[in-house]
């Protein structure tokens, strides 16, 4: 039988970071200083001063900086990821010149799977056991049969791009993702998962994606740690 | 047995066009001659004028224009299709909110199914007749096996975003696309199949968006009559 | 000598508007509701669902439409206006291939023209009579030797493009403005001057922009004008 | 009387670079490779690899990688520079928060001053001696007057953004400029003048723009070798 890996979790690496908390001063102070004036993030002046950027919204000296991430995901989750434009570059995987590897999705036991309430208010809420059960043998099913047929229309000669045509999208793809840290905030506000307490505008990304981004999170804060900081100060408000 | 669909063909629908031809003249003139002159594109002059703008890849007054389309296709082809960013607009139906309908994709006998060459130089060839039976039926065998894995979840209580994880990238969903006049070259220029002879830049998308593109471009060459005809005449550059 | 003209106002034009709140209900629902429902933004469920959009600052089913605008203004105005990028195009006369007309700013008397307090915060104030007829007095006489070098130097043969290098910011200039409702909903959060009564995010913008986009808001609310009254309740914040 | 700085150059000067030719290989080799093999470009396979990409037009993974520069130059070439808007951030020195420099441009006397021919078909000639001298003579003459009524206002008490409203567009002022190399490669398309024999698609611009954009191009040669290299070779279309 055909050796799948399920995986329940997501990778976010970082693999170059350029600029950081230094670049949205340097940006400001060409603007406003006449490009005087210290870069340091860590004094208390330069602190307020991206402070002051973040809660006005004056967004533009965020940008001169650069993240770049690589990501390994189910389509299902790149399908949401891919959605976001500005300020972002974007490659991955091709099933057209790739063959997929056996890797597909299957959610951990801690995710919410069942769903209450109206469109745009989901609340989701756990399975009982059997729902959990049934679900995981289903899922696992699924991947082994659409996997086999893959292989089974590779091997009878079919083109990669048409051969995976019934692939699930639980499937795993690598893309590398290019952004600036104003972009970044951008994705964060949108797909990490926030009560009224923690963000002014609160969104309900999927359970997936949010996983995602909190760990790009991660990295993003350790990059930029003063931007970081106030941003969340201000309430996940991007600038 | 559950009723599904199986479509071979796509759906490309003009809701609304804005603009068209005389857009372009209108945004160059101003420009060039402070406004004023013929926005009359069936003139000798103006047509001139805009096979000018084309061929010196002028390309900011091609887009003071609007064409919105509904579109009905796989999400395999949406996963190229949401690639373009600039100038572009998507609302396509979310698997998180609406249960999808079972209709799902399947080659028609005249797509080449088998592919001979290197990545990037893939030359696509007819399929035996057994490939040819053997991929309908597995394709269908395979929609079959996923919806009714995606009802059973419904049924079982699972969430509508859980319950889709496992489905194939050939089920259809639909899309509000939205671009100017200069995004839609861009994309008719990678994304339709083109030699040597008809495009300074042959591309060789897939055949299925391939597909999609052609049919857009028939409902953009009724809209922008002029422009289409100097793109095709300039070599499908998108300015 | 020459005869120059000197105003103290913009002209903002709207040339075509396209889509409309139907627009936002169509993009919307294909994503909500698989295309199904009313489109019409008047009855109160679909009002209510635009407000949702809004206040959830759901961005994307507000691009599916176009605005297409014919503005005058002098330069230091557009030397604002052109940072917007994101679903923005534009066409302005051209200094290189057209002749300036002898047409000038001069700030109208209502004008505040000075200025207390420190950069980011500053609060404009009434000059006195003798700092406005000295303005006035000064901004003519410079206009007048701005024009008759540029004439003086068109005389002798000079090519445009140089001729024009001396010309003062606040000369005259038309240009094509072209966005979608979500564009244009940011260009207003940033470009109306507003308070925090009004305002989520109270944004400071140089007066005679302000005056452009309150012209601009008009024409704005006249061909949105559910979308535009949601923007105003959720304290103008562009979703 | 005022000491005012005449200029006849500009400065282009390199802040921060990341990512290089290897950031391109990188980035296809997640799409091509399931991100496999040797990133360093400077083997002739990868060598060959950027210049696939570049003839084909394969634009993505050139924009995985970030330049970051300091300019200085007078505000009618950033009026030509801003309206770049993909893949591009700027900051530029604010004429309401800052005051101007006294630093004027004056054209070199070897910049062809004298036009003939059509709009978008000049051909530009050197002036005659006594053209030469006239144009630098009003030139400086035309700067003197502004900065004299620049400073005479601000002394009168006028606000900043309204003193500079008569200020010449030679003024210099200061922006970073940031870009990747896919955004860059777009900009020297346009903004270096090129014949037929170096460029596929030849473009005319402006003198001083072009003198900034070979600067540029000096440091975008330097970071991105390879690139640029096949840049060169495939006549400048950019990818």
């Amino acid at each position: 039988m055909t050796d799948i890996t399920f995986r329940s979790d997501f990778s976010v690496e970082l693999i170059r970071s350029s600029g950081g908390d230094e670049s949205v001063l340097e940006a400001m102070l060409v603007s406003t200083l006449k490009d005087q004036g210290s870069h340091d993030p860590t004094n208390e002046q330069n602190r307020g001063r991206i402070n002051f950027l973040m809660k006005g919204r004056h967004g533009t000296p965020f940008e001169h900086n650069q993240m770049v991430f690589r990501v390994e995901a189910p389509i299902f989750v790149y399908r949401e990821w891919h959605r976001h434009r500005i300020g972002i570059s974007i490659n991955e995987q091709s099933g057209r010149y790739t063959e997929f590897e056996p890797v597909f999705y299957i959610p951990p036991p801690h995710r919410d799977i069942c769903q209450t309430g109206k469109p745009g208010a989901y609340i989701y809420t756990p399975g009982t056991e059997e729902q959990i059960n049934f679900l995981k043998g289903d899922m696992m099913h699924q991947a082994y049969r659409q996997w086999e047929s893959y292989q089974e229309r590779l091997d009878k000669g079919i083109a990669l791009e048409v051969a995976r045509m019934s692939m699930g999208v639980n499937i795993y793809s690598t893309m590398y993702w290019t952004a600036n840290a104003r972009s970044i905030m951008s994705f964060l506000s949108l797909r990490t998962r926030e009560t009224e307490e923690t963000a002014m505008f609160p969104s309900k990304p999927m359970w997936e994606i949010d996983q995602c981004a909190r760990a790009l999170e991660v990295l993003f804060a350790d990059s930029f740690p003063v931007t970081h900081e106030s941003f969340v100060k201000n309430k996940r408000v991007s600038p």
